[in-house]
């Protein structure tokens, strides 16, 4: 890849204060404080009826939204912080995206269901528009450390908008259940990501890159995102679900799913290492399938059990496709996933989206509307069906998406890094001087600056 | 500055003791448990009414207070491990003093409002314990890596007190808004730490210092602190708002706010560095502005937009001011502020409280009493004047009260650091060795130590 | 000791897979979703009421599960990273260990109190299985660095199962007070440690062990954990209190019991160096001491300022306990403690359980159950009497289980490391070359793999 201008210097903030102003703008004209009288609906096909049960107290959903925000801002930011060179940007850029990709999936999300021509802001909207942020960072992790931040910025503009798109289809139109979300979210937010990397190809990184590994330290950070994840993925699973029996349902399926994932998660890791150590980057991702596999059906009578057999085998899935799956994809396919979510969000994602549609299948969905009777509530086979067709539309909506989001990201003036200089903050960051061995630093540093133009 | 002697053996001690000692007999004269009768009035001049409405459930704002918690223990703590050799103090001392700060803070305020001759420890009274801790944490930043833990606890003692007064006075007699403590915790902490600074001014650091800069991994722990501060900023700015709409317009407009924020942070960071690259002091402080810039006018209607405003400017001009008006502030007007609180609480206090009076004058703030009639009502205008005034009492005791502070803390037996041994944990701590290279921290430990006496 | 097989590449994950799949069949016979129609009971005495009292809404308790949930697992998990080449092990294998702690715990407690045959899981429950595995990750503490993965999934097995015992004893048998569960968890799950330490003694690390200490950012990593278990302890206190006055009170007696704590042990930290310096060793542990000494009398009328008078003690009596008795444990009673819990969890337990036993013996206890009547309640006397039997009957179990467990774990075939690789990840996990100096690591690698077999 040719050295093209890396310097940010006018196309970075003039990008990020026209996005912010258009925002700004779009809010002056379409949003507005809830006020508690409903007419309109939630991103999911529960919201109405939901929204109105909590009307009474405003912020009984708070807590649950400061731990998805929690999952958000620091659980994706630090998870990214392995890479030994590329801390600033994985938290930093984290941030970015996140603080305008919640300002524009409230707008994409609220557009499709106005009511009286506007946007009410509720706590159930503020949850649903950091849902749709989890999308883009779940794609940010496959091209993690070799796109710039102009790049970045257009990825999220345009998931979000497509994100939209196919939850209104597949929540409204389809009428899908998907109260975790493995669908619309881990599956999309990952198969979008795969197809942007697939178009990004960078064949000079075939052979690694010095840069493409963690350090101690940077293992530890990211643990932090880790933990996090895992803690408050019950609410992430439960934020939206029917209050009630069937919230508890999606928090005690998703506490054990993730429990039994960690186990077979540490077990794989061994027996796939020839020493039998365990490998920080299966634990730091691996023990996180259980909560995206159990996501569809989290609020569905599967019984505890059910949920544990999930994320059991959601943990072995993943820990092997790390092992086994990412080479693969890499060099047969063309596809660099720096942070391996086709493992932690695409595999555990389908398979949360197929669990749904055995458990649907099943019976296991009792009506979502609450007083429905029976002769009216749909066959358990046609819900089956539309489960099947909103997994689809996700994965179809996400590799077309991604593929033409990948296009316009090709694009030779978005200051993207050259290949030496992926995988490294000081291209887009100050990044200050080292505590040791200053001189061989300076060196770095002036390799590293090398390719700014 | 001459090498005083900083072996806090005795003193420490025996100031930390007598402290503790002397709030236990007060707590044993004064403080009780709430036993959900109110007479008494909190913090602020909405306080009793909203204490009323939560009567029924004593634990309904726990989750709220449990999120300023975090902000006080991790966010500041945290936000200020960006030095390289001066992460214990940071967080450590953070520790100490909030752990100080909130015991005094709660008998200070509740000395004003005693119920039956005694302080009724309610959880709104433990928020506004961490309130008025929050003062010191500002003040802290101010003369981070300058000041023994001796003269702090000094500082602590003295500043609560003085905060208790101000804010004693905007709530009670001016009666004015300040939900998010713009004024009364922002721009009252920042200036009286930055008169502190004034008073400690160390000409020998006016060429800056080796150890008064960050490392790459120092960097990553201050983003610990800057995403919790970010993330639970919404809970800072409604948790002792009127329940129910009020609150939610407090959550959503610092959600917004610090949203616009951080995007017009970012821009702006890459537009004043000559390569446009991205500056971590910026991202660490700055994106949190909008927090406070919007904290007096959260709950007043506003709009969403109107909040967002106030958070893209608030993150132009808190970036701007770290860039420009710092160096400034250190030659000319002598103020060392380590932190730079003068662009993160200083100038985005003012703001805030700016923005307060317009909103005020504007008529957003509809009457903090349920049920009042508009005859009875002040004017708006009568109310702006109010606001003002609170403006100026918080700047004013703030500027004397620091100054004084820092006088009696510039008395020369309070175990201060020499100006070689600033910004250095080990003159303070036991320090473990290094990881790598023990011969050249060996020498280092070596100069570290010659100061002590 | 003899280089045993260090190779875990068969033994772990049969362990570890056979551990969850038996787990996953017994969840099948016996656990089901919480119907919200209880007639069992929680592990403590006022649980059936309490339940009663949460029905209408089963997520009450959610936000304070999930303060105890981070105090698990970032909490507990980092406070152990203080160690410079431990760090994968604390915060990995803490995650390990209790995410098999909570699965097994709540079938151990449940299974004492079926309903209907069944165990129905609410977030009660989940909290109560948080706290089982609080046990095991304390004396995870007293082990760190000498144990296996498969030593220690044993001793989770075991030490649940023995800890179910007791609970149920002082809970149901004895009827003791204990909501903060200075006894049964944390005298509990340090003497059992202790015990097992004793068992696994290892002579040739008298001298002390190269890796047996901390470096400059792992320090910073273990204050995490410190500051959030800190912050979050008043949850972990009174997470199972009875609902509105008793709740308030046990979170405003932790609160205020953790600020003078600290207090103290900054001054004694200080008092006890030659030079005056803080120690970040009792900083990160001592600091905490008064929430476990206030656990049993958190729910009492002890008033505030009794609060503070045994967090003040407690903090004191930690960091001497430090500074003198664990030098002693180690050279006179061969108990290599590594994180020191009988200063943190044993000494303050037992002064917690003392506590209790006085404060029950003046009546500050009023009955748990609401509208009984004087003539009925049990004498204060026999209650204390009761309580000194619950305290007794805890470090009975924990020693006597605990040396048990540790011939178990003694076993020559659980891949325990040589002593030259005691506190080493590299041992169990891969580990990434380090930033600087790869010379001086590629020598460490290969030192550290030499007793691999």
């Amino acid at each position: 890849m040719p050295a093209y201008s890396t310097n940010m210097r006018l196309k970075f903030p003039i990008l990020a204060l026209t996005l912010e102003i258009i925002t700004i703008i779009l809010f002056a004209v379409f949003v507005v404080y809830d006020d508690g009288k409903h007419g309109g609906h939630g991103a999911h096909n529960n919201a109405t009826h939901h929204e109105e049960t909590t009307e009474q107290n405003p912020l009984t959903l708070y807590p649950m939204f400061q731990d998805v925000h929690v999952m958000i801002f620091i659980g994706f930011g630090f998870l990214m912080t392995f890479l030994k060179r590329y801390g600033f940007s994985s938290v930093g850029l984290n941030l970015l995206l996140a603080a305008f990709a919640l300002q524009w999936g409230l707008l994409v999300q609220g557009l499709w269901h106005l009511d009286e021509g506007k946007i009410k802001v509720s706590i159930f909207k503020m949850i649903n528009a950091d849902f749709s942020t989890a999308t883009v960072l779940i794609s940010f992790g496959a091209v993690l450390g070799k796109t710039s931040p102009v790049q970045l910025l257009i990825m999220t503009l345009l998931e979000i908008t497509i994100f939209g798109i196919n939850e209104h289809l597949v929540a409204e139109v389809l009428k899908a259940n998907d109260v975790g979300a493995s669908m619309i979210i881990h599956a999309f937010g990952a198969y979008f990501g795969l197809a942007v990397a697939r178009m990004l190809y960078r064949p000079a990184l075939g052979n690694g890159h010095e840069n493409d590994g963690s350090v101690y330290h940077s293992d530890l950070f990211a643990m932090i995102g880790t933990v996090f994840l895992w803690m408050f993925w019950p609410s992430f699973n439960s934020a939206i679900a029917e209050p009630g029996a069937d919230q508890l349902m999606a928090v005690t399926n998703t506490y054990f799913s993730l429990a039994a994932c960690v186990l077979s998660a540490y077990a794989v890791s061994s027996l796939v290492e020839h020493k039998g150590k365990l490998d920080m980057v299966h634990i730091q991702n691996a023990t996180l399938a259980g909560g995206v596999a159990v996501g569809t059906c989290a609020d569905m009578n599967i019984g505890p059990f059910g949920a544990m057999i999930i994320g059991f085998v959601a943990g072995i899935v993943s820990t092997l496709g790390f092992k086994f799956l990412t080479p693969i994809l890499a060099s047969n396919l063309c596809i660099q996933d720096t942070c391996g979510v086709h493992n932690l969000h695409g595999m555990p994602g389908i398979l949360g989206g197929i669990a749904g549609i055995v458990a649907v299948a099943l019976g296991k969905k009792d009506g979502t509307v609450p007083f429905s009777f029976s002769l009216l509530r749909p066959s358990s086979f046609r819900s089956a069906v539309m489960q099947a067709a909103a997994l689809a539309s996700s994965l179809g909506f996400a590799l077309v998406g991604g593929a033409m989001t990948g296009l316009i990201m090709k694009l030779p003036f978005w200051g993207q890094p050259p290949d030496q200089n992926c995988f490294d903050d000081s291209i887009y960051w100050e990044v200050p001087e080292e505590e040791e061995g200053e001189e061989s630093l300076a060196h770095g540093d002036h390799s590293m600056n090398k390719a700014e133009a």
